[in-house]
């Protein structure tokens, strides 16, 4: 019936966590074999091909300071990166946001001190966890602030950033979040923040490339082609949604749709929710606990394209913000070599979901009504329109990461990193530092293939061992 | 490779809410399968044969006042009630309990009152449901509560009765939990409350007797015999894990492990954050952020028998509380008609969570103290010893119920009932009467039911329709 295989390590998920961590696994000496439920590699990264012939980056796309892992990854497989078009002003709509601005910094102020008070890579043991952890952002902002425009901006700056509203939030999460980063302004800037470079060809290349390379014999480490859409044969199984893992001190047994995969290590590089459909035998009462409590985002990402960038002759930059419109954040995504400008938006947590609702020629109007507003009539017209709503995908369930509300990161914080037997964890949500970041996924995975290559290193019959491969 | 099967209806998961929604869409006419992932009927209710010859309840067990639809079940399948043993003095530890009883009691009555103002079939439509959904239970006690006893006693209810911590709840869930049962005394009495009465042969039997029925030829209904362990075959398949839904407006395919199933209308009646373990094609994002939210309480159910229930002659009734034991709640579980005395314990919330950390000797150890600080030394030596943690089941997850984080009752509230196309919805999470109760699932059961027979006879070819059974 199915086909047994078995590898030193079986990676679950073949997204940038789960390929960086095959990457170095098999870097070490061990064999490995990654399982994906999808037909394709990249997970929350995604070069989407949409009718009319174009491509959109629908994931992940942005690279900023400090996101030295994420850097080291492109310079590794050879992805180069552009800054993104951020010259001009910034529009804004609504009343007075940038003064406003100037009334909600001494929040983000405050918000940014709590968070250096947080031990990175041990959120639950900052002195005031508890503390944090009792409350909702929207209760801890209520008590600072009363004029309803500074917390409309307070609010869509959250939003926007962690796609959930202030009500969902623990103070904690937000908090580690920030801490993750390392303050306020590197979640929300371009320039010298998360949204400051581009990657040529598209985030996904990435991933590509390293799944590309999983297919070469080892050794061939830096000589991959660029096969383009060959990826998946050779050490990525796609199309393979793992149903259970059985395991134990020594080793575990995944079994995905059509295949069975023995090994020493599994490493689950999942978003944390999605692991949630997989059964555990024995049971991970902490994590499957964890999974219940930490939820995705919901975001609509849109993307429309114009004869050309028409908004850099009137002095935009492209960069828009509102508390008020529909596509909360907008960005310039205009290729950098082609004459055609692209914009990019965020419609986020409630009015993603309200959007949802709404039928597809209501949702167009919506979105487009947005940005005419923020760049004229002209954004009226795109030659392409589309929307990529992640909470539709049956493989992710929303975007861009997950949020715990009140009280989980006390309880299940450690959960999210410690290995049980044979499992480790790697995902963007698992990383103390850029946590739901394509930098996280990079770190994550660096992580749980140190820590699966030491485990096998330490026990007989260690690293490098068994031939590798499958025994299909 | 695997079974092709066709019903009318196909429901998922053989708890009592699917059972009794299979014997409703029976009822109609209408042919149904029931898929279940486990080897057993009972879900939630469960009759665990223990080492030593013994049985438990080892789940959902009581019936109270005002669980009109569970009493009515249970007549209809023949299982007989009786008194929970109640008689004497409740047993107190901690300091000053039954004052700060006195001293909590404003704090109860309030949330009864804000209660009462809860529309039970829409708590999202309450008036202030924003701002009760806004804040943490936690949030809400501290700002009325500060002397530190009456603080551990309300919490200690909390956590007795949603097996959750009030930093884990939304206000809003809370209130709408007290107006699903009715009271705050409601939920926490034994005489006049949910405690109130217990099933003779345990309660696990209304799901064994509705499963047998569904084995017999249908008009035979009232006839089933009570073939003990022979349940699951005929109408149910047991060990059939759904692993996708394939759906649209007039049917769906349910894909089990094994079967696949075409039915006009499927019914899920699994425990919410179980249905987010299936796949649905298509998505279904509301319905998959709820999944997300709503988390399993954390529970270890305790039972210690005796030679004799020793408490009695004491004057004791055998329930006990306490802010300070790791066991905060115990009350009498002898059997109506033997010498021997029971006293059941719930382990909860973050006593749970630490006591699961333990080894067994510890746990035990630690349980047993707790019940000699209530009933004396006798207690120490229990002739059998039983622990049941549900959040170690992986097709449970957790017990009693779930329960909301701030912010997801009033985004997802809807989309706990909202039939999707050709799929609807029950289990106890769903009842907006007694919710995460019995009674609760039992309700559930009998309205999606009939949601699905009014969908089905308001079709061509509706009810009573096509030959029933299987086509294997």
């Amino acid at each position: 019936m199915s086909i047994e295989e078995y590898a030193d390590v079986t990676v679950v998920g073949a997204g940038l966590a789960g390929l960086v961590a095959a990457r170095d696994v098999r870097r070490a000496g061990l064999s490995v074999i990654v399982v994906e439920a999808r037909d394709r590699v990249g997970g929350r990264t995604w070069n989407r091909p949409m009718p009319g012939g174009w491509t959109i980056e629908a994931g992940g796309q942005y690279i900023g300071p400090t996101q030295d892992r994420l850097a080291a990854l492109a310079e590794d497989v050879g992805v180069e990166t552009f800054p993104t078009h951020h010259e001009g002003r910034t529009t804004w709509r609504g009343a007075r946001v940038p003064e406003t601005f100037e009334l909600a910094r001494p929040v983000l102020d405050e918000l940014d001190r709590l968070a250096a008070q947080i031990p990175g890579e041990a959120p639950w043991r900052a002195e005031r966890a508890g503390e944090w952890d009792a409350e909702t952002l929207h209760t801890w902002l209520s008590r600072r602030v009363t004029e309803p425009t500074t917390m409309a901006l307070l609010r869509l700056v959250f939003s926007a950033v962690l796609a959930a509203e202030a009500e969902e939030l623990s103070l904690l999460h937000v908090l580690t979040y920030i801490r993750s980063a390392g303050s306020t302004s590197m979640l929300t800037d371009v320039a010298g923040g998360a949204q400051e470079r581009r990657f040529s060809g598209g985030s996904h290349l990435l991933a590509i490339r390293l799944a590309e390379r999983l297919s070469s014999p080892p050794g061939a480490d830096g000589a991959g082609a660029d096969g383009g859409g060959a990826v998946g044969g050779g050490g990525v199984r796609l199309d393979s949604p793992v149903r259970r893992i059985r395991h134990g001190r020594d080793g575990a047994v995944v079994e995905a749709a059509g295949r069975s995969i023995t090994s020493r290590r599994v490493i689950v590089a999942v978003p944390v929710a999605l692991g949630d459909r997989i059964g555990y035998e024995p049971g991970l009462p902490g994590r499957r606990q964890l999974h219940q409590r930490m939820a995705t985002g919901v975001t609509i990402k849109i993307h429309c394209r114009y004869e050309e960038p028409f908004w850099r002759a009137a002095g935009r930059s492209g960069s828009a913000l509102s508390p008020e419109e529909w596509v909360s954040a907008v960005f310039d995504d205009s290729p950098p070599d082609r004459g055609h400008g692209v914009l990019m938006g965020f419609v986020v947590a409630d009015r993603a979901r309200a959007l949802a609702r709404l039928p597809a020629g209501d949702r167009r109007s919506a979105v487009l009504g947005s940005l005419a507003r923020y760049f004229g009539r002209q954004a009226m017209r795109p030659t392409h329109y589309a929307e990529t709503d992640w909470s539709t995908e049956d493989w992710t369930h929303g975007c861009y990461g997950s949020n715990l509300p009140p009280g989980a990161w006390t309880r299940y914080g450690p959960a999210l990193r410690e290995s049980v037997g044979a499992i480790h964890w790697a995902g963007a949500e698992t990383s103390a530092v850029w946590m739901n970041y394509m930098e996280g996924a990079v770190r994550s995975g660096e992580r749980a293939a140190a820590e699966v290559v030491a485990a096998v290193a330490g026990v007989p019959g260690g690293a490098p061992g068994r031939p590798g491969g499958t025994t299909e």
